[in-house]
């Protein structure tokens, strides 16, 4: 939380506690060892990586290979989670981190599709994640084109 | 965790704890006041439904009335973690949760990809949710079409 906001940014004070808690069920394995090697657009780091599930949690992959595509739910472990009005370098003005992808969010889930490549045992082998090496991982569904996929959805 | 499981589903043990912390950021307000009166098939009950944001957070929502449709996480507070394997009764067989869409997994947050019909305040109007009143937000995304639309995903 020590990070120094942009001009037109805004902070906000977080909740003194959560409300309900998250297990990380695995790692993202990807060629970016660190926040500064991830590439700075979303969606165009089409680069392969690996979703290793923790063995506990590695039953419930059971039928995943039959889908081209997954969406995958991943933890932010090193975002600052108060900058509620924040200004990406990509945008050309402030906004609301709802209105934005950015992994600084009051929760930080980032969200991908991916296409899965392959699986052996519990690990994936997908393309279309840009995280850090080691990211934590938060769910893993299946894609459904019928209610994900809006190819014609707007925006501004 | 007192639910009985039916043939062919598996539990696991949970961690002991969590390891990360999720804040509530608002509530989803449908016409279901309980589970049993929320559709059985996702996507087929297009009901308006509104999101309320909570004052701390409302700030996040500018820049959001661009956009034609958002994803939409939310916290399926009433739902047990431990099913790895499940069944759910649209199925014709037992899968892992991670090839199935179903509100019972390890982190219980679902997501909706939903129509953005109006904002006024912190509420926004959508459709696509069908899920039961009051359910815990925990996250608004912008969708993008480029990246979050694959028209053409296969599955079993």
């Amino acid at each position: 939380m020590t990070q120094a906001t942009r001009p037109g940014e805004i902070t906000i004070d977080l909740p003194p506690s959560p409300d309900a808690g998250i297990y990380f069920i695995g790692r993202i394995r990807t060629p970016f060892p660190t926040l500064a090697d991830c590439p700075k657009n979303p969606g165009k780091g089409q680069v392969e990586a690996t979703v290793e599930v923790d063995e506990r949690y590695a039953a419930g992959l059971e039928g995943i290979e039959g889908f081209s595509h997954l969406i995958v739910l991943y933890w932010m472990d090193a975002s600052r989670r108060d900058l509620i009005r924040q200004w990406p370098r990509v945008h050309p003005a402030p906004r609301g981190v709802f209105s934005v992808r950015s992994p600084l969010r009051p929760n930080p889930i980032s969200l991908a599709v991916v296409e899965l490549l392959g699986v052996a045992g519990a690990t994936l082998r997908i393309k279309g994640i840009d995280c850090r090496d080691g990211t934590p991982l938060v769910d893993i569904k299946p894609y459904h084109a019928t209610i994900d996929a809006v190819p014609g959805a707007r925006r501004p």
